[in-house]
């Protein structure tokens, strides 16, 4: 099983999106942060953004939307390219028909929870899904400390998903770091947002290479 | 009176605003299109990105925020330093409250009216004001085409500020361009919002001066 990094970009020099994601040009995706002022108190981009970077992007986008009604906003996303979409477990009245209709339009699915929602009531969207976002911090801002609890979620994620030999990453995002890292891994994650990690290192494709080897090690010992 | 062109950078290269504000740095201010996916259907970008490109902008800031609530979001771009904060008029529960918070905060402050907005409920906030904005579009996206009969308001608005006498900038967003700027200008208005005319231009240094002689050759007429 392969680990992925995805940086998110919240944290980044937003004056030159072009420029900060070359600066991550080896990681695996680019994660960007869709927030709407309601979703979650923050109000970050939208498509206009989306649809300036993925052109220029040197890695793929792995969008992240934290807003109201993705039934509605959602699909946009993946007609303009995005390669990944996110819809949050509670913002979406219609999560299995969103999923196959992100699929459809020729982007992954992707489904997040925040840390209080629970995973059970939605195992039946799973086979609609290519990703899992497993929410370690409240979302809405960059720089929140891991919360602990969410390996238990995190888990028995991994066990479903194994058991029933479905395809689909374990993304975790918030508070992700060298220290922490390693801990999301063993319990199953697989797909690393980091933010401050990266884009405040002197070196950010070092960090990359550094959270990639504490993932990758990790995992070889489970 | 000085004429203003104030360009919206929705229709920039977003992936490098940086760049794209120093293309328009012979304008007055740069225009920044806030929206929500509530207020109007689109989501653009919010306040991680006015923080990041104030201290590179070779021009001051002009905050349109196209949002709700704007009693509760508004405050915070002052206190980031915008030197100019637009709330809509249709959006805020106490507009003359938010209006001298604004101003407190440092910021000049500035309503919108959308163009189905009558301006005549408005009137007791005028003194709380540094800027009206006339919609000369139903906001929301850029390239629209102006709405004629936004001329008889913004012929009422500078008939208003002239008899009080106040110090009220007003401004106009939609459709402007070489075709439309004189006569805006002829009803009064002295501050112009201008996307595609001077993004989509070969030279936006001559696209903006281009629009401010036909801006202030109207003036002189009037």
């Amino acid at each position: 099983m392969g680990i992925r990094i995805t940086p998110s970009i919240l944290n980044s020099d937003v004056s030159n999106l072009r420029g900060e994601l070359d600066r991550i040009a080896t990681a695996d995706w680019a994660h960007i942060d869709v927030m709407d002022n309601h979703f979650v108190p923050n109000l970050t981009w939208g498509l206009p953004v989306v649809e300036a970077i993925l052109p220029v992007s040197p890695i793929p986008l792995d969008i992240h939307l934290m807003i109201e009604d993705p039934d509605r906003w959602a699909p946009a996303y993946a007609e303009a390219g995005a390669q990944s979409v996110t819809f949050h477990a509670e913002a979406a009245s219609a999560p299995i028909r969103l999923a196959r209709e992100l699929r459809r339009l020729g982007s992954r699915s992707a489904m997040a929870l925040k840390p209080t929602t629970d995973l059970e009531p939605f195992l039946p969207v799973l086979p609609e899904l290519d990703m899992l976002l497993v929410m370690t911090v409240e979302p809405g801002f960059g720089g929140q400390s891991f919360i602990e609890p969410m390996l238990e979620k995190i888990r028995r994620a991994r066990s479903v998903i194994d058991e029933r030999d479905l395809d689909i990453w374990i993304q975790v995002d918030g508070g992700i770091k060298p220290e922490t890292i390693e801990r999301a891994a063993e319990a199953g994650a697989d797909t690393f947002v980091a933010g401050t990690a990266v884009f405040r290192a002197d070196d950010p494709a070092a960090a990359i290479a550094h959270l990639r080897e504490l993932g990758e090690a990790a995992h070889a010992r489970c």
